[in-house]
């Protein structure tokens, strides 16, 4: 018989146990953050009926959608985001959800987009909105929850960087440059990459007068502390209603995340952060890695005015935002932050003698029944080869034991690592010592570890 | 602008908060118990090549496969269940996976069914296998994982049915029946619910002879304690071979199991389970609940002589089962052992006055820096909409306090279920007498609910 090539979909990828084992961590503390919070998990389909899907990204989200026609035929499409299922979700459910509603939600989401540069079809998405409130105190939750997420991840370094759409809308109406809105924002964000001329240059293309570009480039060019950038916010507002009110809720935000705990090096005022999308309408957030700027914003998002106009007539303003899975993980691997194992558990159990599997698997359960995941080989083969096999897979402990060892009622403990051991005394029921060593030797390696 | 309906794809369905928490923690738990045996998660696309998974299933499942054609001009199909993306993962992986390898993998599957009777058309899979290897102990394994994932997920009263497809196919051999095995196997299972007199026409119509029906009837009947129902297949087995050797391989399995603490009500000899599959070569199992017969096995699967023959030439035996997650979670709602709550978080800080908007938000971080969830609401409403809420979220305790109390350090701990309190200390960063009362008001809910 002809074999099928065994192969992924192109733009496609498989998650091998050392990738999953990390990324499947990472989720269940995002979990825990979300929880603490109070925001509740909810789930929808991968498929929904392509109206619900077409036209709410933009076009290129239109022409990557996965769409086909079912089995009853329907037209349907693969979700391509967790925004526009949360907000069919949202309208359909209403009366059932209550309002304010807090929701997480981690799932893959599919787009037919370009394959190169290490983007794929398929990916995680992991999203939080507080929906049904304008209140501050959402916004100042939010940013206290992305702050959360990235220490409970391991980061330290970072800066979680805040700006106003609301501060730049009545700027805009102030100067008279609300039609080429587009062309400003690009100018903010690109200052800093490409200078001043360059910017100067773009702005008179996008016909602003020289009074114009000059206010532009003014609040582009802002930075420094906070209250010094509110000051010269402040300034530039000019008394203009919608800014002043922007100005005055940013400084809500920052203050009370202060008192929070949140350090002036985690959240700072960034002018030069709009987000892509029109959608938001507050609030913007995006959050750097001090040590890898390059990697791009590892979490973002914002508040928006109406989350699903299209469903339904009740007006939904929130709050949200969303951690880039993937692109954490990337920066977790560049800054050695993942060790390579290829195995949940810390302990191995070799196995010599089939007369006495029975014995093995009681020392394989008396570790578990402590909490400790143990993983038992399941043949008796030779010594090294079961030690080639743990030290491929990572395992940080191995407990070995012969049949004379296991009749005389020890067992070797050893650390595999550093290749260290000691013996012990045990029989089935007596744990004690068995359990005390695996903990030396588990506490060990951490401790090594945290010193290399 | 007309609205777009906000509905989901026939067949499929939303998970709301309600439903989604148990489920969330369902699956967190069979990770902790799957891990804890040192099984590894993985994950694979949603999407394969189509030609990797038609003609894998039955042709039901090919009928029911959801295919296109993708952006590229290629054919594709939405994965209808995990067994055959691990069998085409483990072919194109195996160099790097090394072997034995043990897997879990939870994800969603999509099958377009009729959905009649409550069946639906995405749903997840919950499997775990240990593959590249004949071995007993990994049969046994097999037991005490489906053992401690039913014990962790709180049912003590179920039973795990075991039987051999290796006794089944030597009987078969015996008899001269193994051209109508099918016809057997069906009145294995047939038995206890039609009769014996049905069941005897139903294998004549097969055309078996008398003593053929004879021999098929006895062992249909086999029941008892382990002990007699080996001896009895040992009888019936006669010398053959195969027969034999799966009697003795069962009688293994079992005596470790009882070893580790698998008592006799929660695994036990059942003959009349084959599973639908020709895919199972070995042990097979079924798990029941005491409490709900009906409701079908919540846990099944078996070992198999090879994973991926259509991928790669190298034998790939293994063993594995797969946890029923929807299936057990409407037993668990059908048994009263879902809460109805509608949050992750125990604790509902109210809020009342927005000029001290931080003392709540300090009053939240001081609960969450606990470990304890809690959630602000996020406006200055009048107490009793905040606490209709909050009644509706299903949460346990509220923290409630007015300016003036915030300013005298004074915070109302309560109980919402049981609509008791308490007024403590509490000022930001002195949170000690708070903590404790929070504490002792979620330990009273938990006695009380226990107790009801």
């Amino acid at each position: 018989m002809s074999l099928i090539e065994p192969r992924t979909l192109k733009g496609f990828r498989d998650y091998l146990p050392e990738v999953m084992i990390p990324r499947e961590r990472c989720m269940e503390l995002a979990r825990q953050v979300f929880r603490l919070y109070g925001f509740a998990p909810i789930d929808t389909p991968a498929l929904e009926y392509l109206e619900v899907l077409t036209g709410k990204g933009s076009e290129e989200t239109d022409r990557q959608l996965y769409r086909f026609e079912d089995h009853g035929g329907r037209q349907v499409g693969m979700r391509f985001d967790l925004t526009v299922p949360l907000a069919r979700f949202t309208a359909q459910h209403l009366a059932q959800l209550g309002l304010p509603f807090r929701r997480y939600h981690i799932a893959p989401v599919w787009r037919g987009e370009n394959t190169q540069a290490g983007r794929y079809r398929e990916f995680m998405q992991c999203d939080f909105d507080t929906i049904g409130t304008s209140s501050v105190a959402s916004d100042i939750e939010t940013v206290l929850v992305i702050h959360e997420l990235l220490l409970t991840l391991g980061f330290s370094r970072f800066s979680i960087r805040i700006n106003s759409r609301q501060i730049l809308q009545g700027l805009l109406q102030l100067w008279g440059t609300a039609e080429q809105s587009t062309a400003v924002l690009r100018a903010l964000d690109k200052l800093a990459k490409v200078g001043e001329a360059k910017v100067r240059e773009e702005l008179q293309q996008a016909s602003l007068n020289d009074s114009q570009i000059q206010s532009v480039l003014e609040l582009a060019a802002l930075q420094g502390n906070d209250p010094d950038v509110l000051r010269a916010l402040d300034r530039l507002a000019d008394g203009q209603e919608q800014a002043l009110a922007g100005i005055e809720r940013l400084s809500t935000i920052l203050n009370a995340a202060r008192r929070c705990g949140v350090t002036a090096e985690r959240l700072r005022i960034d002018v030069s952060i709009a987000r892509g999308l029109d959608y938001y309408t507050g609030v913007v957030f995006e959050t750097m890695l001090d040590d890898l700027p390059n990697i791009g914003s590892i979490c973002s998002g914002g508040r928006y005015d109406n989350l699903a106009g299209l469903y339904t007539r009740e007006h939904l303003p929130g709050v949200g935002a969303s951690l880039g899975l993937d692109r954490l993980l990337a920066a977790m691997e560049q800054l050695g932050m993942l060790p390579p194992v290829r195995t949940p558990a810390p302990v191995f159990v070799a196995y010599f003698d089939a007369e006495q599997l029975t014995d093995y698997l009681q020392l394989a359960s008396a570790v578990r029944a402590a909490g400790i995941g143990a993983e038992l080989y399941p043949e008796p083969k030779k010594l090294g080869q079961q030690l080639k096999y743990a030290d491929h897979r990572g395992f940080v402990v191995g407990l070995i034991a012969g049949s004379r060892e296991l009749e005389q009622g020890i067992v070797q403990v050893k650390n595999l690592r550093h290749k260290i051991g000691t013996e012990v005394a045990w029989r089935p029921g007596d744990n004690e010592a068995l359990l005390h060593a695996i903990r030396n030797q588990l506490q060990l390696d951490s401790h090594i570890a945290s010193d290399s």
